[in-house]
Order: C-alpha cells, then structure tokens, then sequence
C-alpha cells in the first residue's frame, strides 16, 4: 500500500471480485433511489446555499440549518476544517483514516499521534490522551474509528471538549460510520455542539445508504463554525444528483434501522466463525468493518491468495501503528461474507508461514 | 449583490423564471446522457485515479493521461491551482470570475488587478500586462473572459508564458468557454503546455454540455505540475455520474459543433437587436454570454422590473471595476432570447430614469 491509499480501489484489479475493503451498506441502494435520479434536473446548478437539503438533515438531526454544511462526502469537510482552522498540529488518536493525516499535510502540517495500544483493545486511555492534547492545536477523532472499529462514549467525548474548550483548540469528530452503531445514542456528540462553539461533528450519508460513489456528507456546529467554513468552502461541491437524493434519504427510517440490525446479527456471526481460525485475531467492533490480524505471515501473501478466489480484502499496513500483519474486512452480504469465511479456513497456516501456498493451490 | 456571489442562482426567486443568469448551453443536455445515468453503479466509489475518464479527456483534447487532472467543475481547480502553489499575489485581469479572487482571499493572500479598460472594449494591453506581472507571484486569466467575454490569442499567451517563464511564476488559463469559441482554435492554450511546466489550462465540461449540476472540470498541464496538484486534491470529488457523463460526453461531436454554430448565429441577431435599444451599451463577445451596460439608472430597477417579466439577469457590480450601470444576459434559446429583447424593448427609459417604472407596470 501506498501512504495514503484507501479500500474501495477494485479498479486496480481485473476481472469479478467481491470488495471487502471499502466499508459499504450491503443492503443495496433503497429502490426509491432509481425514481429520483430519473426526475433530476441536470440544466441547472444545485442551489449554491443548498436550502432544501439541509432542511432535510435538519429535521433528521433535529438541529437547525444554521449548524449544517454539506459536502463532497465527509472528505471534503474533514480538508476544509484542517483550512479553516489553519490545524498544523493536531492530535489523532491512531491508527486512525489516513485523510486526517493527509489533509494536515497538505495544510503544511505534521500531526501529533495518539497511539491506540492493540493490548488495549485499540480503545482510548482517556487519561493519557487528555494530557497529550496539550501539545496540540487541534483534537480529529474518528468516533466510530476507522480501522479498529472501537468509539468514545458520549461522557469521555465531553471531556475531552472541556479540555479543549480550556486549550482553546477546535476538535473534530468524524462520525462517519456512526449510524452503523447499535447504541450509537450514547456515542454521538451531537447534543455537545451547543456548549462548544469549536466542535465540528463529520457525517457521511451516502456510504450508509450505499452509495459511496454519489458523494455527500455533512457536517454539524456552532453557528459560527459553520460560517466560518463557509466561507472557506469551494462552491457547488455537492452535485445536482446528490442534492436531490439527499433530500429524501433521511426520510427512509426503515432502510436505517435493516440495516442496523443486519450488521449486529452478522458481526456476531463474523466473529464467531472467525475466532476459530486459529491463525487469526479478529478484533472486536462496534460497526461494519473488522480489524484482523495474522498471527504468522504477511497480508501480502494472504492478499494474493484471496484475490485468487475472488476476495479484495484491505491491507492495514499504512495505517500508523499496524504492520504486514493487519488487514481489514467489510461486513458484506451473508453469502459474500460465507465465501470469505470459506476461503480463509481453506488458506492453510502451515502453508502461509513456510509461503508456499503459491505453489500448492 | 454580495462579495462573491455568482449567477444562476434561481433558488433565490419564486415561481417560473427565464434564467439569463448563469451561462450554460441552451441546447439542452444531449438524449444519449439519460441512458447513461440509468445504468451508472451507485454502489462503488468513482476510481479515485478516474483512469476511464482521463483516457476519455485525452483522446479528446490529443494530450496524454499523465497531463490530466479531474474536478468537481473548474472550480475545484481554480482553488487547488492556488493552494497547490500558495499563490498569495496573483496577477488577474479583471472584471474576471469571481471565484479567481476568492481562492486567493482563502489561501490567505491578496491578488493584484490588472484593468480591462471599458474604452479599450475590455481587450488586454499586452504591454501594459506584460510590465505589471512583474509585481506578481502568479497569473490568473480567463480566456475567454468572464464577464466581458473577450479573449487574448495564442501568440500573445505565448508572450506573457515567456515573461512567466523568465519570472519563475506559474500561469492559470480558465478555458471554461473556450469551447463557445467560434475560432477556439487560435486561442486554445493547450499546445504551450510541453514548453511551459508551470502552465495549468484549466476546462469546464458539463457547463458547456447544458449541465452545470454534474460538476466536472478538467486540467491539463506538464507531468511534473499535474502530479503536484494531484498531491493537494481531495479525493473522489467528481462523483459516479459525472465520471459514467464524462466518459462519454466528447464523442459528441454533433453536440459540440452545433453549439457553436448556434451560439454565433444566436449573437449576431442579439447584438443587432441590442444595439437598437438606445439605453443600452452592447459590448462585443466570443462566447455565449454578452456583458450590457446602461447608458442611465441602475441595474437594481433594471432587474427588479424583468423579475416582474419572469427574467432573471446577473448584476454585474459586484465584478471588480463595474458598477450598478453593468449587467450580463446568458445566450439561450430563440424564443427566450425575444422574451429578452421585447422586455428590453418595453421598459421605458424614460421612466427607468425617473425611477417610476415600478408605478407604471
């Protein structure tokens, strides 16, 4: 892997492969989507201040639409909070999504890293983080994370804003894959932007609702936050077909919760069946993706092997803090995640170590 | 109008309106487009290297996929051109789009104007430029020009290139509506590229194919300058549709030479017309678009009066060194071109100066 290579990339390789590496819905896209596209008005720009989608996100969220900005996925926000705040040094809680890192680059930054220990469950010592802040400009955390899968609850998040709010430094929170969550009432930071002028909370909508490539995302604060981004923002970033999906994705309260239920129920059978692979540690999650790791071999080989069969999974080894050994795996549809299960106890240790699996399938 | 604020804003006005505001193709989106979206994979990212659709772009514009860059419309362009090179104090020839500007005024910097003189029919002094980039860090024009719609021809971008060259400054072209040129061809900066590495050309596509809401831009330069701009991007900015749209959108020779054709027929009768209206200036253009002046009153009862007639027209004061006297009217189709004129036609000037329309109507 590259620096900052992301999942999701099956346009490297050829032929008909089933992704694990992007952390997708596989419920599909609603039907009621199709209907949309069909009446989108092409001839016109989408609204520049966008009115009516963020009053759609305003009645899901229950937030007015002076909190709200939208963007080109929950990328586009995560690159304009590093610009607008000017963040050069931030904390990151890591391994964390690598376009924290990389938006701070690009700014001429170089962050400061948290490091999340394995032996811990890859959870966050509040303690410790709490004292590494004070070298910090800024605090980016992804809640659920990306690539372990593990969250902050709701009391810890507020108090690391409290001491933030005495540092003086913005903080981020990219609840990207939140929905995903069983509990996430008590992770999400929502209710916290109104006693925090300087949180930015991150939201991807089309990942969820499966469709990765539609790009939209928004984000929530002060209303002054807001503003300030705002006015840092590049125009019309969020096309004609995003605008007009988004303004009746939220609305589809039943897809929503499917889709909750279904990630918890296969998690729980992902887990079982992976944990009795004796050549695996597979991590616990709170979402819809799982860290694993090799306990002997490298993803390299691993990878091969599955592409082999058909399988993309996702080396972890340019996450910070992860090695060859790490790889990380979407929860997909029951059949797709049976055919991983298979191919991964059909792989033989013996052979991974000694790496002659090449030569013997 | 505000600061920064662009045309094509219908979402601001309520019911049916004629929008002269925004310049985008009046020939409306090509059929064939339909089939396209009904068949576009919602399901994966774009390929965040957009490989199909630079191979596409190259074909058309006969440059290699290495001298490609993609983006969510010019715009993402234009502000990745300007923090890519911390361009703090560029050079621009103004009146000019407004977004030049505000990229700039984001990135912390402040451009320096150089003015397109109303006496000299808004055309650059070559002399006079050439003698002022010296003050400069970066160039920045549009060719054609918006809102004056005139352009500079190749020999003398070759001219100014070799000054930039000397100056060790990089050079933005916004070719946005070159491609509305009659004679596009002895403008087109593209084949100084392979002499100048620091020459971004930077092309709008779905504005010129009718729809704005798609957002895809391109950007062709060196090898050198396209992968430093590819280490600032954000990524997967152009979504599924306008990637699948992109693909096959330059094929479409028919669409692009019948564009033309009408364009020019469309400006010649709108000239003529215009030219007989005797409160009017009518500035020449090249492109699609005409930039009008009032010999008396302001463009506030102007437009308030053709809101009333269901026409919507860009005020044109809040461009650098124009003044409520200016406005721009878009070229669109027949019929609403003489919607246009016979509203033009019928506000009494008379009355315009007295004010009074608003009681007459």
């Amino acid at each position: 892997m590259k620096p900052y290579e992301h999942g999701g990339n099956v346009y490297d390789y050829e032929g008909e492969i089933i992704d694990f590496s992007s952390n997708i819905n596989p419920l599909g896209v609603p039907e009621w989507v199709f209907d949309i596209i069909k009446k989108v008005d092409l001839t016109k720009y989408p609204d520049i201040k966008y009115r009516k989608l963020k009053k759609a996100i305003s009645q899901y969220v229950g937030y007015s639409q002076e909190n709200i900005i939208v963007g080109n996925g929950a990328a586009e926000l995560i690159h304009l909070f590093v610009r607008a705040f000017k963040v050069k040094r931030p904390l990151i809680p890591s391994p964390a999504f690598l376009e924290y890192e990389r938006a701070v680059n690009i700014n001429g930054g170089e962050p400061i890293y948290f490091r999340l220990e394995e032996d811990y469950g890859f959870k966050v010592n509040l303690a410790k983080l709490l004292s590494q802040m004070e070298e910090a400009d800024a605090l980016i955390i992804g809640n659920p994370n990306n690539p372990t899968g593990q969250a902050i609850i709701r009391e810890e998040i507020g108090i690391l804003l409290k001491k933030a709010e005495i540092l003086n430094i913005p903080v981020m929170i990219d609840e990207a894959f939140i929905e995903f969550m069983k509990d996430y009432k008590n992770y999400e930071a929502l209710p916290l932007i109104k006693r925090h002028n300087k949180l930015f909370v991150v939201r991807a909508v089309t990942k969820f609702f499966g469709m990765p490539g539609v790009r939209l995302g928004y984000g929530i604060g002060s209303p002054s936050l807001i503003q300030k981004l705002e006015e840092h923002k590049e125009p019309w970033t969020v096309n004609t077909f995003a605008e007009a999906i988004g303004r009746e994705l939220f609305k589809d309260k039943t897809y929503i919760e499917k889709t909750r239920e279904y990630i918890h129920r296969e998690i729980d059978y992902m887990l079982y069946a992976l944990r009795k692979i004796d050549y695996l540690v597979a991590f616990d999650t709170k979402v819809n993706f799982l860290l694993l790791k090799l306990k002997t071999g490298s993803v390299d080989d691993l990878k091969q092997m599955l592409l082999k069969r058909g399988i993309l999974i996702r080396d972890a080894s340019n996450f910070r803090y992860l090695d060859k050994s790490f790889f990380r795996v979407a929860i997909k549809k029951r059949q797709e995640n049976e055919k991983l299960l298979q191919s991964l106890e059909e792989i033989n240790m013996k052979n991974l170590m000694e790496n002659k699996e090449r030569v013997v399938i």
